[in-house]
């Protein structure tokens, strides 16, 4: 019984390594970008030529917008998750980043995820305005849970597929992203991400990492610095000052990375 | 063409109208449970003599759990989010809360939408160890984006629908809830729970809600206190010590509400 066991196991093992492999060697033909703002959603969806899509690929009363398109080889998929019903702004943050990354990997079935937006940045890490990062790793900053194994759930740090031909090709800097659902950073906060060895701060990449692991879809998470968190200026108004500028520059590495994902399979990456 | 659109409008409303007020008077059968502890959801499977579903409503790899059962006049489903994969320990929080009930709520279509669980209570606002609340409004304290409007956005404060005849004769107690993904309580965290006027604080309660609400089910929020915020002890000591107690105190609010359910329409609860 327990030797039959074992063998179920083995052959599972043996089959989902073999899935891995065989999808590691299909050329990436399907891309599903995540943006949670508007504004930086928008300069890309007209990079790219992508349309709205009319159709109904998520369920009725949701304010996600699905812009879609062919770009060389790939079929481009940009999600925004739209804008609050009630106050019209940016359905920002963890949760609805976590819903839109379920919906539409279950809709779209893509063979790679990148998650794109703007972000604060630790100038004792290196971070400067306008710098492009790609995430080495995703943890949570602000699920402080202080119970045995429930503090290592709420922080959720883990490892993200950070391709390194990728790295070494485009000018992208390399760091640890931590994310939270406030703008702010309050001094418990402040504790996390020292902890978690931040480079770069947002609102949505570690959600977007679970949901993405939990569906065994590769992520990548490529963020622009719109503001020091660690510098004299307060996070809100330098925030906003740089955004517009910024989001040339995240559009500018999202063309980048788009297209030296063109063409190739996950394993040449 | 401005006056066909505003006709439009009309009978889009009046459509809704309709609809809410068709739903409102049909016998309510299908209720989706939500608990986000196994602790917290295994009396309630017993108690109703639930069944794990062996078939698969939700996508492979997920580790959701669904116990499904008929009880009185009632098709009962309850999720439990189940175990995080790598460390063993409950999905709780607001990422995990809003996933299943966006599954759920597609998969399964309910009428009505409880989410149970335990929470902290505070003293100030007349709680004590096992009493059990009906949420009257939620918010998130946990959310802090100063920006205008977007500030709005991050608190989330919404009413809920909180029957008044099942007030009356169930012998709970209402109050607001405030949601975050943290068991403890930072200063940052205390301003904005004083701010929204909480009663209980939990880890999902505002992440079901914002779902029920963008997918338009009715939800109700019990939830039993197992530890008194504002007092003494330390809130994660309070809650281990408590927790199998109080969901004694949980389980049976929640048959009394499932029993005043049977048999009604939303308008009559």
């Amino acid at each position: 019984m327990a030797l039959h066991e074992d063998q179920i196991q083995v052959t599972e093992v043996e089959k989902a390594m073999e899935t891995a492999s065989t999808s590691e060697k299909k050329t990436i033909s399907t891309i599903l970008i995540i943006i949670a703002m508007q504004t930086e959603a928008l300069p890309v969806v007209n990079r790219f030529h992508l349309s709205e899509d009319p159709d109904d690929v998520f369920p009725k009363g949701v304010p996600w917008v699905r812009y879609h398109g062919i770009y060389k080889d790939l079929h481009i998929n940009l999600i925004w998750p739209g804008k609050d019903s009630l106050l019209g702004v940016d359905n920002v943050g963890t949760v609805s980043a976590s819903l839109v990354t379920y919906a539409s990997v279950l809709a779209l079935k893509p063979d790679l995820i990148i998650n794109a937006g703007t972000a604060g940045g630790f100038k004792a890490k290196g971070a400067c305005i306008g710098d492009a990062f790609l995430a080495s790793d995703v943890a949570f900053h602000d699920r402080r849970i202080p119970i045995p194994v429930f503090d290592l759930y709420g922080i959720g740090a883990r490892k993200v597929f950070c391709p390194s031909n990728m790295l070494k090709e485009l000018n992208l800097k390399v760091g640890k992203l931590s994310t939270g659902d406030s703008l702010d950073m309050s001094p418990h906060d402040e504790a996390s991400i020292l902890a978690n060895d931040t480079s770069i701060k947002d609102m949505e990449g570690a959600a977007v990492a679970y949901v993405a692991d939990l569906l065994s879809v590769p992520a990548i998470f490529i963020k622009a610095v719109t503001d020091v968190v660690d510098g004299d200026k307060p996070t809100a108004e330098e925030f906003l000052q740089n955004l517009v500028t910024v989001t040339a520059a995240l559009d500018h590495a999202i063309v980048q990375v788009v297209d030296f994902i063109n063409g190739k399979c996950l394993s040449e990456l």
